[in-house]
């Protein structure tokens, strides 16, 4: 059975994200959504936020599931058994970052792959940050991120519609 | 009549942005040096300073004016009625960050084109950043910024000459 | 008064070509869309037909012209009285050389502007040499080209529908 | 039950190609490495000797198989009844040649992935082009071609060993 | 007498940069490793522990020498008599943001070359960074730096071995 | 003494392989532009008068002198006793390119090591290629090449001055 991770900070997930796991679920038997909690990073949302934001996203998704880790991936794909790891690529400077981390993953646990998936020309520009920014500002986010993340978001800021 | 705007936080302009604002101005009727005051970012010069320093090195080009913004560029774009947005090209993560940001503006403001003008060569090294960091070394900037922007920094700083 | 060139191949003009001429319309005065004659190289459709189908294309915008030429780009733009070039922009390789010839026809003659526009995501996979491999083989470019190309395609080659 | 499409050249497979083989057969249940005949191009090998030649290959992965087509690469995955297409990245300009192939087939066949795998870092200079060239001119091409590959090789030039 | 100057943070050392300073020191008369103390940045190990480091992992190569320099490259080389600078190269974003600091010191120092060597591949995704990043999770980080820094992360931090 | 080795086609030589030749010329005790004749590849330019033309560019240099090579860079370095080949770096896709060649070179022999210099960014949109098809239609090339290539060129072609 194949198990593959997806992990990200996912502050909030995002339809760009949704739309790789959506695609990813297809290809692989189960798909563990990781959520890293890096302590020296600040986030806008707590990560028991980040993880209802994402379990509600993902809850047509039978064979989706969501955890989260803080240390190395390779030690939490070791603890789930997973063999797998899943990104989304949408720009080359994602692509020389994420080959970066691929290959000091793969040199710190020789049997993980990372394999990646070209995220949807729609959703190309699209970034958590960038997300972050616009809600900031008042700025509809309707249609970049799912409808739960959009109402939480509204709580934080005030969002036209 | 084509009205552009030009934004950025532009601290300090340098020679390279007097570059494309010069050759914006032949291409469109009207052109709005646009600063960002980010709330969220420290800046070396205040709004004041560089505004009055953008003004001071556009005052030979009649159809350019200089205005400030926080918040969102789409809704200053509006705000101003313009549909055209400015941008220089120098280097490939440039040209992936601003096709970024192009993309989620048009998102958010259907009618709003951004055309990209390539940098001079001889500016092609240049950024408000490095300026700032050369001066801060007491470095020669002469050649890299307008006169008034020189002598602003060597008031700040200790600056060869 | 603004006019504008956007030279090319147009064998055949795609979606993504029309893209770029409808959202250049809006910003310049007058577009002349300026197909290139190579003595050098082999083309599926000849000048005939590819002006024929560029006109067909462009027939509901008023200020967009179709011209040829052949020879240097920058002998057209004076011999037409342009000063400005438009091209668009899908990725990184197209950047780079884009860049390159801004900086030649720049160097030639020194008052041409060379402004690019982001081609949509939604084309960003497209181009005139993918058209016809994919219509060669038999596929669908239904949705890749205007309705005036497709017929054309299928009468050179044997197209599904 | 995953069935994956590796498709290429393969004129002749290196050890970049056969390393990208291995990792995919180890994520996947079934891994066709898929010859591409394209009658407009030239080969150094036959359809026939470059088949042989991946057939030696491959013979200990149980369960790889090695097919042909010609045409689309999407009709083919349909044949085959197959929603995965694997290919190897070395680089930005592979990078960003496969998202435009990638983004084309998922427009021709929706149900289509393209999975992407790092190429290991000691083939990344790797090429059949490369060793095609290295070959002519009697460079020794141990360690980059399997066994079999650099055998045919040596009939075809005169190879230092 | 050919003096390059190969210049850092150096926090702490890894095996790439040994890479270039061992193929560095074959190709000039005498290398500098030259450590740099920037104010305004946070280092893991002090200025000393960095030199000592270095020190240790280049003492069986005679013509190389650490030094350290606050302020600008382009003062420090002046200082000792440099003209050439030696920097490794991994990827398109080193490759970009080091053409922009090597046309910036040539505009500073007339004289000053920049010279760029390529990184090993085996070293292609190693970082000082990804190493302080690895070691602070307990990641093993041999292979990764010369023994010396892998005792000294040791020491800072729990590491597996 | 350090030796050097500068190959290319050269066909013809312009003034940004000639601000390579002078750079590298203070770099290095000895520097041999190294004239390419690829059989399977069509020239304007015989080998007599590329290695002519570059033979009086240089001539102001006495430690660089002009060779020519068929076959592999390896086999042409170990025969010249050469340890070094210098590049120009333009561009990204140069980058790529440069980096496969130089570590296959690397990988045929490993004393060799390759060094980019970036070209001058004023010569940053030249090539050989452009320089070509400019003349080829009349444009003038003054200030592209030295004043015996624009020579040669008038000859070939009908040139503006």
């Amino acid at each position: 059975m194949s198990i593959a991770i997806y992990p990200g900070s996912f502050d909030p997930i995002t339809n760009g994200h949704l739309d790789i796991i959506e695609r990813g679920s297809k290809i692989f038997d189960e798909l563990i959504v990781a959520v890293l909690q890096n302590p020296s990073k600040k986030y806008l949302f707590t990560m028991e936020e980040r993880i209802e934001m994402i379990k509600d996203a993902v809850k047509h998704l039978p064979n989706v599931e969501v955890d989260y880790f803080n240390g190395l991936l390779v030690d939490f794909a070791r603890k789930r058994n997973a063999k797998i790891v899943i990104k989304g690529l949408r720009a080359v400077s994602d692509f020389e970052y994420e080959l970066q981390m691929a290959l000091m993953n793969k040199k710190l646990y020789k049997d993980l792959e990372t394999v990646f998936i070209m995220t949807s020309t729609k959703y190309s520009f699209l970034s958590s940050s960038i997300v972050r920014e616009v809600a900031s500002f008042g700025g509809c986010v309707k249609d970049l991120v799912p409808p739960v993340v959009e109402e939480k978001l509204r709580q934080k800021f005030a969002l036209k519609n």
